[in-house]
C-alpha cells in the first residue's frame, strides 16, 4: 500500500482555546446599530435573546478563548474531524496539484455546525436557561441544536420553514429523535405566525418568518428560553474555529502547509472556521496563504452585493450591520443549496472581503452539483449541496494548478454530508437543474431598499 | 478534559490479510449441496455466478488470505473505522461496565457492507467481468454495490424491491449518483420478472424476486456480469473480519480485552466481522470471550429455527444450505429493519451456534427501537435498525454487569447509520410500531416445507 491518505490527530489534541480574529484584524468590525436609535448597541439591547457569556465572546478582543471543559467533553463525540488528502480526485483532474479536505460531515450532526450549537447550548444552561428556540430551513442548522440542547438537558424549539418541513419529513424525525419540539412555520404559536396565516393561510414560511417566531418565543419568555443562532455573529465564527485550528496541525503531520485554503460562504461560519487560522498565520507570521470564499452565482452577497448597513433579517426588526449585502428583501431564487442563501454575510467575512485580506468565487448550481459527483465518484463521499460550492472552488485551483503546471497544495473544508439532500441530486440527475444568474437591475432595486444610516 | 474516549489505529494498520474462520473451526462447514443432484457443489456449479478468486476463498481452509493493495487502497477513504468508549450511554446505564463500541458507519456507504462490495469488486474486475447484478431491499447493499463498481469503473445493475424503490427514493438517488441502474423489481426486463407481473401486475416486490432477477441477468450474459451477494457466504463473511483485527488492536490501545463481544444477526456477516478475530484468539490461544448475536424476536431463525438442508432463496432455486432455518418460504413481519428478516443464516455462525461458541439473544422491535434512541441521545449517532439490534443487545450486558456489580468490558459493532431509516423512527416515535411474536404453530409449518435430504 503506497502510503496514508488520511492524517489523524489524537482526541488530546482536540483545541483547548477558540481563536478571535478580533484581535488581529488590522482594521476593527464596524459596531451593530439599534434599529430605532442607529447609535451602537450594547450588552443590554442583546441581553433577552443571548446569555451574557456569548454577548461577551461577540464584542471580545480577546485573542484565545478558553473552551469549556464540558463543551470538550461532547467534542470528543467526534473530534478531532479527519483530514484527508484527495489522491483519486487529484488523478480523476490530471491536476500536480495536492488537494486535502478536512472533512466535519462525521459529526452527529452530519455538518460542522455542532461545533457552536455545543458552545451555545452549553453557555445557556450555565446562566440557567432552560431551553432555547431557533429556525431553521434545510435543517442542518436545527439538527445540531437539538443535539447540542440535548446533551446538556435543555428543551430545544425550532420553527421549521413550513415547505422545508413538508418535504423533508426524516429531517424533522431525527430532530425529534432528539426530543426537540419542531414546529411548521409560519404558526399559531406567536404572534409573528398569526400575522402571516391572517393574510396568506396557505403561506409555506420562510427563514426570515420562521426566525421572527423563534426570536418572538425566545423574548416573550420572560428568560426562560433564550435564542440561539447558526451562523453569521462573531462568537458563531470564532466556535468553527477549532476546524482551522486542527487542520494547522493535520497539515504539518502531511508535511505541507496550504498555498490556499477554500470554504463555502453562507452566512460565514463554515468558511471563518477553516480559514480564520490560517489568516492568523498570514497576519503575525508572514504567511501568504490565499483564501477563497466560494458562494452561489445566484445569491451573490460579496461578489455583487453592497458594503452598506442593512437588516439581519428580512423582517426589518434585528440590529443594523455593516455588510456586503443584496438587501434585506432579497429573494434568491428556488436553490437547492439551501444554506447559501442568505442576503447578507457575517461582519468578519464582510472586514476580511473589504480589507482584501480572502478572495471571492461566485459559482454556479450546475457547476457546483458537477464538482459534488466527481467527489462522490472519487473519494466516496456524497457532500451536502452547500459544501459542494468548496469542492468546486477547490476543483478550480487544481485545474489552475495544472494550466500552470505547479504543484500547488489546496486546503478545503468539507463541511458536511448530503444524505438528507438526496432529493437534490436527484432533480439534478433527473436534469430538472439549471442556472440561474440574477438580472442586475433586480439586485440594484433590491440595494435601494436599504436603510439610511447617518 | 478527563481522557481519550476514541482509538484511533494510524492507516499503515488496515488490516493486510483476512482472517478465515474456517482454518480453525472444530468442525468443518457441512457441504453444499446441488439442489437436484443433492451432491456437494463444485466450482464449475457456481462459475456462472461467480469469479474463480471468490469461489475459491468460499472453500479456502488457509487461515490468513491476503487483502490485495487495490483493495487495501479503496479501504484507505474510510479505514481503519474508529473505535469508542460510550462513556456518556454507560453514565446514563449508570453502569460499571465498559462499553466500546467499533463504528462502521463511518465508510461511505454508511454501514460495513462496502468491505466486502470493494472486494468482490475487484476480484470481478481482475477477471474481466464488465459488471454486477445484484439486489437490494432497505438498500445498504446496493449502495455499497454501487460505490464499488463505481470504484472499480464497472456497471452496477440493482433490482430494487419495488416497495423500498417507491418509498426510499432517496436511497435510489444515492445509488444512482454513483452511476449504477436501478430497476423496481419485478420488472419486465427478466423473465423472472415478467413471470411474477404476469400473475400479479400490482406485485410490490421481494428479496426473493430481486434475487431472481439478478441471477438471471448475470447466468444470461454470456460472462458479461456475474453476481454479487451481501452476507451469508463465507467470503462475504471472510472480507469483513477487518472490523475485528482492528478492534482487536483499538482494545489494546485501550488498555481493555473484552468480556463479551456482541452483534446484530442477520445474513451474519456484521456479527462474524467483529467476532470472528476473537473467536480466534477463544480457539487458539484460551481467551474465553462471550460472542453474543442479537437476532428479531420476530424474524428469529438461531434461536427457533431447525438446522437443516435448506434453499437460500424463496423460489427454491439455489444450492442446499445446511443452516438454521424457518422455512425458505417463513414470510416475516413487516418489520422495519429490513436487513435482519433473512429465513436462514450464514453457515458459519449456524456452525458456530450448533458447536456452542456463541450465545444469542431475540429481541423485539420496541425494545431496540428504546435502545436506538438512548444511544442516539448519549452518543450522538443515530443507528440504523439493524445495528440498533446490537446496541439493544450490549444495553442488556451492561445492566447485566450492574446487576451483578462487575466491571465488565463489552465491546459491540455499530454497523451502520440510520439516515436514511428516519421513516422508521417516525414511525417509532408516532406510536405506530408494536412487538409482534411469531406463532410456533406458523413457525412449525414454515419448516415442514423443507426439502427432504438423503
Amino acid at each position: 500500500m503506497s502510503e496514508t491518505i488520511r492524517f489523524d490527530l489524537p482526541q488530546t489534541d482536540i483545541p483547548t482555546q477558540w481563536y478571535n480574529i478580533q484581535a488581529d484584524l488590522p482594521r476593527p468590525l464596524p459596531p451593530v446599530l439599534h434599529p430605532g436609535t442607529h447609535q451602537p448597541v450594547g450588552p443590554d439591547d442583546l441581553a433577552p435573546l443571548f446569555p451574557m457569556a456569548l454577548i461577551g465572546q461577540e464584542v471580545s478582543q480577546d485573542r484565545w478563548i478558553d473552551i469549556p471543559d464540558e463543551v470538550r467533553e461532547i467534542y470528543k463525540l467526534w473530534r478531532p474531524t479527519p483530514l484527508l488528502r484527495a489522491r483519486r480526485l487529484e488523478k480523476a483532474l490530471d491536476t500536480p496539484a495536492h488537494i486535502y479536505y478536512k472533512y466535519e460531515g462525521v459529526s452527529p450532526s452530519g455538518s460542522h455546525k455542532l461545533n457552536t450549537a455545543t458552545a451555545q447550548a452549553y453557555y445557556n444552561k450555565q446562566e440557567g436557561i432552560n431551553g432555547l428556540t431557533t429556525e431553521t430551513g434545510a435543517g442542518q442548522w436545527g439538527t445540531a441544536l437539538s443535539q447540542a440542547c440535548n446533551f446538556f438537558d435543555m428543551e430545544c424549539i425550532v420553527y421549521m420553514v413550513k415547505i422545508s418541513y413538508q418535504q423533508k419529513p426524516y429531517r424533522r424525525a431525527i430532530m425529534q429523535t432528539f426530543g426537540a419540539s419542531v414546529t411548521a412555520s409560519p404558526s399559531d404559536t406567536t404572534d409573528a405566525g398569526k400575522a402571516i396565516l391572517a393574510k396568506d393561510p396557505d403561506s409555506t414560511g420562510s427563514l426570515g418568518i420562521a426566525i421572527s417566531e423563534a426570536v418572538e418565543v425566545a423574548a416573550k419568555s420572560g428568560g426562560k428560553y433564550k435564542y440561539a443562532l447558526g451562523s453569521v455573529l462573531n462568537h458563531v465564527l470564532m466556535h468553527q474555529t477549532v476546524i482551522g485550528l486542527e487542520s494547522l496541525k493535520q497539515m504539518e503531520i502531511a508535511g505541507e502547509y496550504p498555498d490556499v485554503v477554500v470554504g463555502p460562504t453562507g452566512g460565514g461560519s463554515n468558511f471563518a472556521g477553516i480559514t480564520l487560522p490560517f489568516l492568523h498565520k498570514n497576519l503575525t507570521e508572514g504567511k501568504i496563504t490565499r483564501l477563497l470564499g466560494v458562494e452561489p452565482a445566484a445569491c451573490p452577497s460579496l461578489t455583487r452585493g453592497k458594503y452598506a448597513y442593512d437588516f439581519g433579517d428580512t423582517a426589518g426588526m434585528t440590529p443594523l450591520v455593516k455588510m456586503y449585502t443584496l438587501g434585506h428583501d432579497f429573494v434568491p431564487p428556488p436553490l437547492h443549496a439551501g444554506g447559501l442563501r442568505y442576503h447578507g454575510m457575517a461582519s468578519i467575512i464582510c472586514e476580511m472581503w473589504d480589507q482584501e485580506l480572502m478572495e471571492m468565487n461566485a459559482i454556479s448550481q450546475m457547476e457546483t452539483f458537477s464538482a459534488a459527483i466527481t467527489f462522490a465518484k472519487t473519494e466516496g463521499i456524497v457532500p451536502a449541496p452547500e459544501a459542494a460550492h468548496g469542492i468546486a472552488g477547490a476543483i478550480r485551483e487544481a485545474l489552475a494548478a495544472k494550466e500552470a503546471g505547479e504543484e500547488r497544495v489546496i486546503l478545503f473544508n468539507l463541511c458536511g454530508h448530503g444524505h438528507f439532500d438526496m432529493s437534490a441530486y436527484d432533480a439534478y440527475l433527473g436534469g430538472e437543474l439549471s442556472d440561474y444568474e440574477y438580472p442586475q437591475e433586480q439586485i440594484d432595486k433590491a440595494i435601494e431598499s436599504l436603510p439610511q444610516i447617518g
